[in-house]
């Protein structure tokens, strides 16, 4: 489809330039539709082998302004992103994604080769979990808007909710903490070249998919993604579960790249609300990794007779009781890693 | 959640008074999962059981000032309708559906009655396709979108794709033809008391999903709803099997509801490009038949053998060839019905 997207002269087309038809062909080709596909894109609806006799599915919106900044983001990026935001869920159940359905609305001016990068950042992602793309649709809006459904295979397995966790369960994370919040502060702060993992982690979400099923094999009572911040999500569990949730921050093991970045960035000026109240490098990064959302890494709880493979951190603690604490503090909504400096 | 909707002194509460989670919990109550969820609305997806193996998927974008206005169509068409789209997508592959999840941007002024009847819509369209809401996502827009994401079970059946329409099978509708668009131009016409049945129909479409997995029974060889057209949907089919389909416009039998709203529309005087080049109701009508969309009606091939239930009516017959004709005329695209009159 490369031909279709310069003009004979060269001219960089749009997509309205290329018609919803083309650009629906366009971005077909770069999206591979996966082994447990039958029906691709093209037909009324698609058709995805669901090997266990049910399917898990979940959607999620990703919009121009208020997820991502085209300024900030490349097509690319903002591809990925979306179908991470979406797998994750997915592999939050316990389950194996199979499959995504991209809704796309966009300006009719939107470069054709914003479109086709898109396609690549959501097609690597899909792979990158074991999923094809397989459906979509297509309007034109005033700005970009994504809205990805991610569907998945449990293997036989019953679904690891969030409403399982038992007091007595330990609380283990997979994957980073703060990461994606660091990688914005950064951006923010206008420190654009230093640690460029953590924006790279925040243009760029990596969920470890694979940790999903694991945890489920592996006995996990209950889980979930952090997309709003550890502890808000693990307030879901509290909540879901009837219990509480005791998280020890010296157990979160920041690391060294999220204190440099933490330092950098109150080096820079309190050019952000999020910011300015940190008095040093340790506290900001900690904010980072309790509140910070969209790393998308996995939380999970299990009987504290498991043996957790290395990549599952134990952070905390399922008490009886309710709510979410950190070293023995009541975490008291978004704003309530302040108290814990 | 009635009592979230207004405040104590019944001042009427926006979709930002009621928060995300406020949100969320209010249209979940107002939507029924469906018999055959096991995990719905609440955590980070849904279950739903697919018993035949494999599942069918669709997903299909609703804009306001694109696919609706909020001063033409209610929250509750706008519900009825973005279901219908996608729910219509799995009927046509032979299907029957199972679930929905709904993202849904709007403005936080977005009045939280109109979210709740939107839910209303929703959930009547899905339970009267037999299927439940098991999931969704919400933002904040400038305007009101949707994103429907539909799933459903072939029972044990090949899909019915659009790619195999043979020579010597006949073409069939099950629905009606043109009334959306009929409906539409009674709107732009002003003449909004009379066929309130094709304003209904334009509002809130009806498609007849049953008929879908009824289609396969019989040993459809090909189906697509109608929703861009019923020229430009056999058109895909055409493409899709590489063979020709001659539409024979007197078994449209288009009706008196139609013609009726024809010399309406007429009468009114040229209010719209679209009627503008009509000379008359007949040929009018038979413009809406063939070209408007959205009656999300379903239409497919059989092997002349089949002998069709009432309400599948021949229109047609498929020819080695390519391409689509009305009365041996080629049709040439969105505007071709103007050659047939």
């Amino acid at each position: 489809m490369e031909a279709a997207i310069t003009e004979s002269g060269g001219a960089p087309r749009s997509v309205a330039d290329l018609g919803e038809w083309g650009v629906i062909e366009a971005l077909a080709a770069r999206m591979p539709a996966g082994p447990l596909t039958s029906v691709g894109i093209g037909d009324d609806a698609a058709v995805v082998a669901a090997p266990s006799g049910s399917v898990v599915a979940a959607v999620d919106l990703l919009l121009e302004g208020r997820h991502f900044l085209r300024s900030w983001s490349s097509a690319y990026d903002v591809g990925v992103k979306a179908a991470a935001r979406s797998l994750a869920d997915i592999a939050a159940m316990g389950a194996v994604p199979t499959a995504l359905l991209v809704a796309l609305a966009a300006p009719g001016t939107l470069p054709a080769s914003w479109a086709l990068e898109l396609a690549d950042g959501l097609a690597f992602e899909a792979g990158r979990a074991g999923a094809g793309v397989v459906g979509g649709d297509t309007a034109r809006a005033d700005s970009v808007l994504l809205s990805v459904t991610a569907l998945g295979d449990l293997a036989g397995r019953p679904p690891v909710r969030r409403s399982g966790a038992t007091p007595g369960d330990v609380v283990a994370v997979a994957g980073p903490l703060g990461h994606s919040a660091a990688g914005y502060a950064l951006l923010q702060a206008g420190v654009t070249t230093a640690r460029p993992e953590l924006i790279a982690a925040h243009r760029r979400p990596a969920p470890p998919y694979e940790a999903g099923p694991e945890a489920a094999l592996l006995g996990a009572t209950a889980m979930i993604d952090v997309s709003d911040g550890l502890l808000a999500d693990l307030g879901h569990v509290a909540a879901a579960s009837g219990a509480a949730i005791a998280v020890e921050s010296p157990r979160l093991a920041l690391g060294d790249p999220l204190a440099e970045a933490a330092a950098l960035v109150l080096a820079a000026g309190p050019s952000s609300s999020r910011t300015s109240s940190a008095d040093s490098p340790a506290s900001l990064a900690l904010g980072w990794a309790l509140t910070g959302g969209e790393d998308h890494s996995l939380v999970a709880t299990f009987p504290p007779s498991v043996a957790l493979p290395p990549r599952w951190r134990v952070i905390g603690a399922v008490h009886a009781g309710d709510g979410v604490t950190v070293d023995g503090n009541p975490y008291q909504g978004p704003a309530g890693w302040e108290h814990f400096r």
